[in-house]
């Protein structure tokens, strides 16, 4: 069990991100076991078996068959189980990646601790329908880390805001890692690759986007909706260290959402301010930021751009702490 | 006639890079036309006629062609068509393209002025055997630039050292273009993709051999060899802006790098402190760097490695004013 699998219970997994513990949630106790997939950690053992089945596919009268991925970093929960059965239902072939990915990590102790659990994940990823697993190490990865020189992905202005203010580097090493896994996991046309992402963690989708576009990666991005409690908090691993004060609190983050949702779908001004004041209000909760951006830049809209009916799709976030959980929640504002 | 292409001579074709000037030969003169290339500005419609041409390739029975392809910045010279030669010897398909990357220039009045000569630059190609050619505006490569954000690539410490030294950026914008061109040139596969850069720009040539690494692209980078004059100069477009007494001058890079390479294969002392007062001691040369690092890292020798036999192949690299000429030159310095 990883330490996010100890408190199982039955409500719906949540959209989970595969490259993050944000959003697991407390069920990973996989449904029905499947069979458990295989696994290669090498770049060139998992092509080969990618390729055989590629070809298998082809045998069986799919000429092009679609592979679907999920990068993860192991220590899966619900929200990952999440992504690979959307992956299941959407694709041919499914595969997951399972790789603690160090240019992610500020802190050196964060990724000492980061859960490890490639047999437990094995269960997960075969139950949810992933028949292909690539498990790399880091010497695979990255050759000479950290002390050879390496050529890496930079996310620009859209990794240095938001979460990213306060985790430099971070969504650098995801757009590295991803860039890679993409390219590593390539099958050969004319099969094709799709790639998921939670919307949960809607600036990684948001920046794997620009990714895919700005270096012409030939992937398909396909994101997975964010899931939320009865009561409307989105569902996270985290919620579970809430105490029952602070799990009501946190209702107000998706209040002060599902309001700014309101204003969008009438074609009202956005009141970001009245949003910001909501969570501003509850004691419990400390707001770390609440922003409206463009949905394809992350750039904050502006002021005038608040007070018109939409033009391009929105992106409302928040972040605000409840002691001694920090929580994350967004809504995508449609054009109206 | 671009501004290079004034003074055709009949020296031999240098080794051109295909992404700066450096290396131009006073030579651009197709010896025989050759059919035009086609000409694609749209990355989708460049792909539509890259897989005809592949499946035409199958069709003749060939099943699993090259494709050989030259990145170029347009204003083609000497230098240019011999990597397209070799590409064309080398491929079944070959392909270039031609795009004067904004993101590799520091100065905005160089990249202003910066030749455009793609009529000429299509005769060139067509002449040394270039049959297909991707010439997009900037706009269909950078949508939104330079306002919108972007997801680039960096070439890390690599692009930091000697010729990067005095180029802040500029390395990063040759892997951002390279890894783009790589990806929207890759053919369907059983197709492959090789890659065509001159050794003469030998900085950029180990950095996108990194890249290529780092982000596991599916592409053979080829390197094409330097070529010199008679008595040792490195060919470039640049020796003709040299006055007879500098061009005399100039040769002691070559002696300089010359005895370098005897001392690594005759398993001797490398004498870089040497080599470095040879050029010293030339009255017209400002020697601005003369380095031996690994080939694959650009981390300069210890004094230990400098006096043993070489362990790993290394790069003697050396750039110098001769006013108001800057040259550069480099020699592969193998394990004895």
């Amino acid at each position: 069990m990883t330490p996010l699998d100890r408190a199982p219970d039955r409500t719906p997994v949540p959209a989970g991100t595969g490259l993050t513990l944000e959003d697991a949630t407390v069920d990973a106790t996989p449904g029905t076991p499947g069979p458990l997939p295989e696994v290669h950690t090498t770049r060139a053992a998992f092509r080969a078996a990618l390729a055989v089945r590629v070809r298998a596919a082809a045998v069986n009268g799919i000429t092009a068959p679609t592979v679907g991925l999920v990068p993860t970093m192991g220590a899966l929960h619900g929200g990952h189980a999440a992504l690979v059965r959307q992956a299941r239902a959407e694709n041919d072939i499914v595969i997951a990646s399972v790789f603690v990915n160090p240019l992610q990590f500020g802190d050196p102790a964060d990724l000492e601790h980061y859960p490890r659990t490639l047999e437990e994940d094995r269960e997960i990823l075969g139950a949810a329908g992933c028949e292909l697993v690539f498990a790399p190490d880091v010497e695979e990865m990255y050759p000479g880390y950290p002390d050879a020189p390496i050529v890496t992905v930079s996310a620009g202005r859209m990794g240095e805001v938001l979460e990213g203010a306060s985790r430099p580097g971070h969504f650098d090493g995801v757009c590295t890692v991803v860039a890679k896994l993409w390219n590593i996991t390539a099958p050969p046309a004319p099969a094709r690759l799709r790639s998921y992402f939670g919307q949960k963690d809607a600036q990684q989708l948001a920046v794997l986007r620009r990714l895919q576009a700005d270096l012409d990666i030939a992937v398909e991005i396909r994101p997975v909706p964010l899931v939320r409690s009865p009561e409307g908090l989105a569902l996270s691993s985290r919620n579970t260290r809430l105490s029952p004060e602070s799990l009501e609190a946190a209702l107000v983050l998706h209040r002060a959402l599902a309001g700014l949702r309101e204003d969008a779908d009438a074609g009202r001004p956005l009141g970001l301010e009245a949003a910001r004041a909501l969570v501003e209000a509850e004691p419990l909760a400390r707001l770390d930021y609440l922003e409206i951006v463009d949905h394809a830049t992350l750039e904050p809209l502006t002021a005038e751009q608040l007070d018109a009916p939409l033009e391009q799709e929105a992106l409302a976030l928040v972040a605000a702490a409840f002691e001694p959980v920090r929580l994350i929640d967004n809504v995508v504002l449609p054009v109206p």
